[in-house]
């Protein structure tokens, strides 16, 4: 897709008319009174939370924002191949990827050797490795992954819509309610100024503080932002331009000698791109003189750094100075020993950090990704308030892992290039290496939930190398039998809060006739310890709660669906439907074997249960029931 | 996705509530009294030709309907490959790819050899062949490609809403008259009854009959279809079915020894099936007595067909009686020797067939996809009016092709199954063979259009053998330069009426620094005689008329952007930004390099012209300036 040909306006490009685009008029209601879950502000961390738990039309879920619309231009822009992920979850990772910009391709700048006055490309590497993900890395303005959500949160059974122009002043929890322990009180802005008529008050079960950096819930509950203070500056802006430089179409890393360092990120439609351009480093807790720092100002330093190209800007869209320290606060929500938690921090409100690895929106829709289905089983009664603990254990070690990761890609990146006038420098190489190393990482592939706080430990790791317990289920190519259809497994699990068991038949039992496969859905089915019979509700389907797939390792014109258990052909709904969409066989391209490609055990097969978020909670044999039953004992009700 | 598991519900099954999914209030709106094209029917074939012509702010299009909303349920519901490349010039192929069934296999049924009652399954094989079309073959309501096309009318410059519960009545051409030679009269419709208040009269330039198979327009230009009076009816019905039969979510074609035929199309959401079952054969010009035909009599018809296996319908979403004989108009417009044409008629109104093959809906989308950039090219002045005479000559042509397919398929289908009681029937491996050898044909990728009717000559079809001249330009993988961006070439087309020059290089001239290709760029850009210097106009974008893309026969990575020709960088819009997205190079998988998949000459390269329908116009070496000239003076003004 091709746009902002003549000049940037936000919204759906598909709308011809700027003006179409744009249009949403806030709602004017007044808020409830009593709500389950309060989520406070419409970043992308409030938004996928609401747009998670607007699957659920019994729990009552309020979004609220400052702002008095919902965001058109500006912030973060990069979405990991991760995060696609979760937004096919969703059911909008494709129409994602038909509007953003793709990086495919990274190219790496530094001084020429023969004119240390002008910049040279050192290299040029593929961006995300082989096989990482089926999703590509790619670029897009945050406010179109808003519109996503609040399209899936309009869409859904609860039908969310966000609440603007309101200001939350103060959150308090009283730990004897039991019903609605947490009273929060916003003030209503009127005609975006500053000038406030009117209170409102908010009783919830759960708050969720998605209000960004300077986050009024987090000083609420009295949880600090820990690190680094701010001492470095970014001057970011995007641009319509018109330049010489010929890498202006792919994700650009320049060191310059002398005049500082540029990140260049291309952006959807064709003709935009970001430019993230070094300010000079600030001593400790001194902030930037904002008044000197210009469009114009940003224009020119990065026309210094990329000599001998030019850039000549057509029209800026959005610019912004982003001043950031790597900071985390130490627990993500307000428990205390023996004290169950009933606000919960996310997003910006508990860890920053350089906007250059691009993990900002990232790491903040993951953890609501991570929360969203823990909160919405507790208020369903599916599993106990103890289980919410583990929303801070497990994203507060990713965030500290991120914010590692940041303190040393960022001074790399502003370290001054290795010459002969420079001995103390860094070796591009050697930041291209890092950069590379790293790949994973930025792509949020590489996050890893410790196994004891959820499941059990990595016993059976073993029968499938390349599912990491702990780590996102690894999707890959499979054939659905009924139908024949190539398609990903991994996109069986979408976001609706169920648990997965991917079950992978054995040859060896493929050869017996399935019998391992058959007795472990009897079990299923019918005994009374069996998560399924237990956990699964009177007049609920019963994929409502745990869902079986089954995967055999052989071609799909080999299956005999007469001779498959009734439990990967049930029966649901109102009208008694047969669901057939739960048995693979393998990919007809035999260099895409699922069983190959994530290292599962061929001969015995094995069991991969998925949580709700697609992370792999546990690996074990076919028949292995008393792990299974111990497993799920641990998490449900 | 899935959907309908409690019940069908019409619209976007994206939305949880049914509610939200229908909701349009037609508009109230007077008629314009005065257009440049009016459209008579909101049908598949009406909506098309208004979605094409909104890309236009300058044309003024109206489209009516006598129904008193947009279609919900029923009627067609196939989508051939090709009709999928033609929805990705709109941009929604993978929006209906996402939501649609795809056929992968059929199965075909015939009577068992043991028992003659039942039957019994003979073969699957694959739907599509292997690189037929980057897309697959889909199943979806025809109501929700009218939801696609309705939103692009809605997205798109000219901004077009249809006009509902208007009936036309009259339709009378003045060729005396030079500005609306057309005049319609409509009656509005109230209530959706029959009780008419008031007449509307609209004046147009030209004006498109899409209004089905009993079409007004056709009779008011003194147009008849010829051909088979219906002689054969089918029970069709939309059915949420409990089954033991084990193909049910694959197309099946069934043949019984006594009880008739039936087809068996699995639908959208995987749960519902379309069954489309053969009633008696009537006698000529007898029509069926729709009373004794009801969802229980068709239900019980199918169960007798599939024996041993029974269907439990459990909801009728949708059902109909259709009767169609293979008739024909002898032309699709109005004109006359010496007279240019004024009405067209498109879609049902001109051509009926039979439902089995599936291309009702296909071939009418595909005659206004003809029709639509020859009314635009016409009416913005870009070519004479004697062009639209090729609408009629082109599509007539593939009608009766239709036809006389249609009549043998429906014969062999309708036929007895060859058995000893009946030697003269038909072996069901030959009624394969037929549908195998004509799966091209039903993908709608065989649609040949006669040279000479708009180009010169096939003279130089050797230099890319996969590109037929008269055929659909055929995609393939490739790599966009600039970003790296692996793509699909063929998707440069997009729904704007502009013509393609696909440059392919050749190897030599790659081996010479390109002069060849950059001769041609030379010439294109600066030749008086170039069609682009003389068709684009003051102030237009130098490919606003004539795309130029070229293909290097290399990596992307061996491409050195600084030293491609401007033509393919140029610098476009009110801002003057530049586009990369001109130039592509060889796919990195190299058993997909797009030379040899399309037979492309690797030593000379060629230009392929492709039309903005994506049919491939003409191919020529790159150096044969007087040939590119002499195509664009026939067409262009
Ligand atoms: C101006 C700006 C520029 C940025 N630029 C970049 C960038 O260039 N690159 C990059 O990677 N990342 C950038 N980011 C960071 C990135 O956008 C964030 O990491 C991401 O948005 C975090 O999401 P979040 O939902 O946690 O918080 P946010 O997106 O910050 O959302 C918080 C929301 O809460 C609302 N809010 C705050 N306080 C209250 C209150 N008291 N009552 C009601 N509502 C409240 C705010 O209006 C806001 O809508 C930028 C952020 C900002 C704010
Ligand atoms: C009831 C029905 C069932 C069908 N079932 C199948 C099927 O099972 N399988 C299959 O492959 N194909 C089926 N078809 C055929 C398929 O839908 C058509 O081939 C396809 O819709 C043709 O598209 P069209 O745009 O040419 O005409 P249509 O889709 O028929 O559209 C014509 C439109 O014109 C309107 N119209 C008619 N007269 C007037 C007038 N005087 N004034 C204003 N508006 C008018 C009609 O209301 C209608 O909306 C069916 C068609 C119908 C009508």
């Amino acid at each position: 897709m091709q746009f902002h040909l003549n000049g940037f306006f936000p919204g759906d490009p598909r709308f011809a008319d700027p003006q179409d685009r744009v249009v949403a008029p806030p709602l004017k209601r007044p808020l409830p009174e009593y709500v389950d879950v309060m989520i406070v502000g419409c970043g992308p961390a409030g938004l996928n939370l609401a747009a998670q738990l607007s699957k659920f039309a019994d729990i009552k879920t309020c979004i609220v924002d400052y702002k008095d619309d919902r965001l058109l231009v500006g912030q973060a822009d990069g979405i990991a191949c991760r995060t696609m992920e979760m937004f096919q979850a969703y059911g909008f990772a494709d129409q994602i990827a038909q509007e953003a910009y793709w990086v495919n391709e990274t190219a790496f700048w530094k001084p020429s050797a023969d004119n240390g006055e002008h910049i040279a490309r050192s290299s040029k590497i593929q961006d995300v490795e082989d096989d990482l993900s089926e999703f590509p890395h790619v670029i897009i303005n945050q406010a179109r992954v808003h519109d996503h959500f609040l399209e899936v949160m309009r869409q859904n059974p609860a039908k969310i819509e966000p609440y603007y122009s309101r200001k939350l002043v103060s959150v308090e929890v009283d730990q004897e309610s039991k019903d609605y322990p947490v009273t929060l009180t916003f003030e209503r802005v009127v005609n975006n100024s500053q000038y406030m008529i009117e209170h409102e008050v908010v009783h919830a079960k759960y708050a969720v503080g998605c209000d960004g950096a300077r986050s009024s819930v987090r000083q609420s509950i009295g949880r600090e932002l820990v690190g680094d203070s701010i001492n470095q500056a970014w001057g970011v802006m995007d641009v319509l331009v018109e330049t010489d430089y010929p890498d202006i179409r792919l994700k650009s890393a320049i060191h310059s000698n002398h005049e500082g360092n540029m990140l260049i990120i291309p952006r959807e439609g064709g003709y935009m791109v970001r430019l993230y351009i070094e300010l000079d480093k600030l001593a400790p807790n001194e902030r930037i003189d904002r008044n000197s720092i210009t469009p114009e100002y940003l224009i020119k330093a990065a026309n210094r750094i990329m000599q001998p190209y030019t850039l000549n800007v057509k029209q800026v869209a959005w610019w912004s100075v982003y001043e950031i320290g790597q900071r985390l606060t130490t627990a993500f929500d307000d428990s205390e020993e023996g004290q169950l938690p009933r606000v919960f921090l996310a997003g910006d409100a508990c860890h920053t950090h350089s906007p250059k690895a691009g993990q900002g929106l990232n790491t903040s829709v993951n953890d609501t990704w991570n929360l969203g289905w823990k909160l919405a089983h507790v208020l369903t009664g599916r599993a106990a308030p103890e289980l919410l603990l583990t929303y801070s254990q497990e994203r507060q070690h990713v965030a500290q892992q991120l914010i590692d990761f940041d303190r040393e890609f960022s001074k790399m990146f502003s370290a001054k290039p290795k010459s002969v006038t420079n001995p103390d420098g860094i070796d591009p190489a050697e930041f291209q290496r890092y950069f590379q190393q790293f790949g994973r990482f930025t792509a949020g592939t590489a996050i890893r939930y410790e196994v004891e706080v959820l499941g059990l430990d990595d016993q059976h790791q073993a029968l499938a190398e390349g599912e990491t317990i702990g780590m996102r289920f690894h999707s890959a190519p499979v054939v659905r039998v009924a139908d024949a259809k190539p398609m990903q497994l991994g996109h069986c699990v979408e976001a609706d809060a169920r648990w997965h068991l991917f079950v992978f038949a054995g040859e060896q039992d493929l050869a017996n006739g399935l019998a391992d496969l058959n007795q472990l859905c009897d079990y299923l089915v019918h005994e009374p310890a069996s998560p399924i019979v237990r956990y699964t509700r009177a007049g609920e389907d019963i994929d409502s709660i745990i869902d079986v797939r089954a995967i055999l390792p052989c071609a799909h014109r080999d299956v005999d669906l007469t001779q498959v258990h009734s439990l990967l052909q049930p029966l649901k709904g109102k009208l008694g439907l047969r669901d057939y969409e739960k048995l693979f066989a393998l990919s007809a391209d035999q260099t895409k074997d699922i069983y190959t490609l994530r290292g599962i055990d061929r001969k015995d097969g094995c069991i991969i249960v998925v949580r709700p978020d697609q992370y792999v909670a546990d690996i074990m044999p076919l028949d292995n029931l008393t792990r299974l039953q111990t497993f799920f004992d641990k998490v449900l009700l």
